[in-house]
């Protein structure tokens, strides 16, 4: 079943917007491996003899079983010291008005490993986001069918900002308008329940771009009307109920024949890893679940993928993509690539194909579910902000930075993940690192202020000292001080270390794409499969949402998934 | 902590909508006792010394200790067993044009816990209803705040259709019309997605109704458009997202106090055990999780139930009311009895409330949530049905039914639930016994159906043959037939058994006035608490549900409540 692909060289990693990080390592594999290492290292318990040799055997038997013990019992412990730590906040330190005012835009993958970095102490922090909740956005092609229940990838911002040394604040709110020059951003209560102040303004000293960018039709007419998103948690639940909602439409007493091959049309639109993971799953669904519950529809249910380049999967490597789309035909997914959608009306997609012969032609596709999964372009917010910036003049995939993510033409504002331009691919793993670099990069900025005032302080005790031997030693120190002033000063910028790319191409089966030194491990199957769930489960950030996503997969297993619509 | 509350006398039971069934004894509950039995029986291994005694209690020992473990594996066992006979369904025999079709509306607990029941090998089945999975609802209020998830209570209709004899057919549609006259209902694909054929006609010769109530307002103005209901999964949904945006809104820059403390009153109209459920776990999730994670609402945010009556429970007896209004105070949850809603508007409810010395005064609440727990009233395709028959003419609650749940003025059409008028309370627990009731009977019929064809075969038979002896041995056959055939037709009227009714009040107690013989066991507190979780558990129908429920309440224990809006 396991089919492995080796390469040496480096493959292009033209990484998309869905590929995958690998930045974390597992604490939580790592306490398992352990276990298991131990548990494996146990030779069999023989009963003492007369002899000494099995006597001593038996007590290095009976060592390790207490080594299997304690290191059972110390991981436990730790699990629940984290599960404990998890639900108990700190006392926090509250906000402090002679400390610098740092406003943070968003909750994706760029501002929360920033947040969970920096030193909240130095600033008084505010964050402001439409959403109160952090999304492991790698999953949730799962959840759009039920393998992953929903709940279980959202992380609530308040338990990071909750155990922060100092208190942040946070705004649930959509930031409308950022003004580079007053320092100040406009933000909106963008829920259904509105207070009598629904929308506000909030100074900032330093300011920390994270909004992430939107979805794009790219002018295709229909397609806002008529497809489904993949980016939000609202939009896998969309997916879900349609999904549920196409097939019992298709089952209705006296649908014709067509109509019902129409309704059990599933079509995906980009091949992207989203794209191949939400057609992977979806096919999964159909197989392991649909077609035992609902048996009428085993005849006609159908998932085609469209793209319009000439492969999926750019980021990846030839053979990955060979293996991915030779694993779909045996899915019986049909994969149309250089196909380019031209329209979408509510039950036919109109597409241009090029064919072998480099002719083109038009196909209509009827459909039930339309999945558009390509495209992203900035959000309003930094579109605007483009506008006003002279330096930003002609940017179209948004903010551009400089080496250190500051906006280029503003002082004091940073931007990060998939709303700054850089020569980086828009991934949550370019986002992450982002976000890391950033934090070091302001904690450095405190160290180095604190260091300055107390350089300001000794020379003026200097001043003041008459006697020559303190004078000396507050000199030296002063040296010492600015020596460390002088290295802390020295900032590097930001370089990103790809270290791979991951996707779930269905039926067990991932594929992978690691970077080891100058080369390029690939590997494709069923055990890429396993590594492919440790690393997302090393991956999901707190001890809650690993075991949340842990149990889902386990009831998947023994339960299979659920068809009801709701 | 726990206070137990006795009474020998028979307590009211005015049993209301969402009084709590107590059918079905629980088959993991009998494996879990059965297993801790034994292990508690074990006595202390005492080692075996030179004199018989010890050796005889060491072998005593020994055996228990086996039959410990062999009744955990049998456990393990028949758990698995479960597991695995829920996921695979059965081959099923095609439907029959000779048999007559079954028609069975709805899938709550009256036709859910019918469907379970019936043969469908008599007769060609089809379920009719615009959800496609039963709910559990006495957990409803639990799914509000995240205690359930909302998935661990659904259960997809197919799964209970998927394992009958044979096939049943399945719409997910509205009924919009049944015409007892031609024998024929009209339904209507109510989903988002429609066909080319999204309403069509089904003939019938049997029809069972149970499609259950519709909130009513009792036309008070404003409550239609300002507050949330309690019925459907859709609705506990809702009320969750609506609890963190009301929170989040509060927590908005610059929002004055008056309107944080608007935002954050959270009040409850109906003071049976929906409401009073709601009251607790929303209090609960205040208490738990979110005065630990937004700290900014605690001094603000506060729960009110708004009751019309003099008191809340008026199914319980009146040292459990008391003691839940004692609860409460404790709890810091404030109830207003004699207080009649009279307006809402999207900020303010305006209700009278009838003073101590009588008069009566009219109150203003400003509020930021309004659950709306009170009131049943038909279907619009009851009502409809109502006017068409003659016999109905004046029933205003629901179908007219006789002693066999036969719809008055119609023949072959039964009702049952909270759409059929009669003398019990519209409880899940007086819907789960007629749907009981009503698979025996029609069971029944079929076999009577049988036995009278057998006979007509006989006769004819006899007719036919001329030897004496012969003759005489199919008579004496046809005595026999015709026997059965007298018992099998003396039905016995439909009776309620009122088992006892239970309620969650928060902080983790409970309620529970349950029947003994001609008396009442009334208790309160955290035992009954534990009793309450155990109940509903074994009420769960499928083992899967059972040990999602059980892994939500872990879930909660261990990580407590997510704060996430979505």
């Amino acid at each position: 079943m396991a089919s492995l692909i080796r390469s040496g060289f480096r493959s292009t990693t033209l990484a998309s917007a869905a590929t995958r990080t690998l930045a974390r390592p597992s604490r939580l594999g790592a306490v398992a491996t352990r276990g298991a290492r131990a548990y494996a290292a146990v030779p069999p318990v023989e009963p003492a003899g007369p002899s000494g040799e099995p006597k001593k055997k038996f007590r290095v038997g009976k060592f390790l079983w207490r080594l299997t013990y304690s290191s059972a019992a110390l991981g436990l412990g730790l699990l629940a010291y984290e599960i404990y730590d998890g639900r108990h906040p700190v006392e926090q330190a509250p906000a402090d008005p002679t400390k610098k005012t740092l406003v943070v835009l968003g909750s994706g993958w760029g501002s929360v490993s920033f947040l969970k970095k920096v030193d909240t102490e130095n600033y008084n922090v505010i964050v402001v986001s439409p959403r109160n909740f952090f999304l492991f956005t790698p999953l949730l092609p799962s959840c759009t069918t039920g393998t992953i229940e929903h709940r279980s990838i959202m992380e609530p911002l308040r338990h990071i900002l909750r155990h922060k040394k100092a208190e942040v604040k946070f705004y649930e709110a959509e930031c409308t308008e950022i003004d580079h020059e007053k320092r100040t951003i406009t933000v909106r209560d963008n829920g259904d329940v509105k207070g009598t102040v629904a929308e506000t303004s909030i100074p900032f000293d330093y300011l920390v771009i994270g909004v992430g960018a939107q979805n794009t039709t790219f002018g295709i007419p229909g397609v806002a009307d008529n497809a489904c998103f993949l980016k939000e948690i609202a939009d896998a639940q969309k997916i879900r109920t349609k999904i549920m909602d196409c097939i019992e439409t298709a089952t209705f007493k006296d649908q014709s024949e067509e109509e019902r091959k129409r309704l059990l049309h599933m079509v995906v639109v980009g091949g992207g890893p989203t794209g191949i993971e939400f057609a992977g799953e979806l096919q999964d669904f159909f197989e392991e679940d649909l077609r035992k519950w609902v048996p009428e529809i085993s005849g006609d249910f159908k998932v085609s993928l469209v793209e319009a380049l000439p492969n999926v999967l750019p980021m990846f490597s030839k053979q990955l993509i060979e293996y991915t789309e030779n694993s779909f035909k045996d899915q019986k997914i049909d994969i149309h690539t250089k196909t380019m959608v031209k329209k979408v009306t509510d039950k036919v997609i109109s597409a241009e194909v090029t064919q072998p012969d480099g002719t083109k032609a038009m196909i209509d596709m009827p459909y039930g579910l339309l999945v558009w999964a390509t495209g992203n372009m900035p959000r309003d917010v930094i579109k605007d902000l483009l506008q006003k910036i002279p330096a930003q003049k002609g940017s179209r995939r948004g903010l551009l930075v400089n080496d250190y993510l500051v906006v280029e033409g503003t002082e004091g504002i940073w931007a990060l993940g998939d709303c700054a331009a850089t020569k980086y691919a828009p991934t949550a793993q370019v986002a992450t690192q982002e976000g890391q670099y950033l934090a070091r990069l302001f904690n450095t900025m405190a160290k180095t202020q604190a260091l300055e005032d107390e350089v300001v302080k000794l020379e003026q005790l200097a001043l003041e000292t008459a006697e020559v031997a303190e004078k000396k030693a507050i000199t030296n120190e002063i040296e010492n001080k600015a020596k460390l002033l002088r290295r802390s000063k020295r900032l590097m910028p930001f370089e990103y270390t790809h270290q791979g790319s991951l996707a779930y191409i269905g039926s067990d089966r991932a594929i992978a794409d690691l970077a080891f030194g100058e080369g390029t491990y690939s590997s494709g199957g069923s055990l890429t499969y396993l590594f492919w769930r440790s690393a997302y489960v090393s991956m999901v950030f707190s001890t809650r949402n690993k075991l949340l996503v842990m149990t889902d997969w386990l009831k998947v297993k023994l339960f299979g998934r659920d068809v009801s619509r709701e």
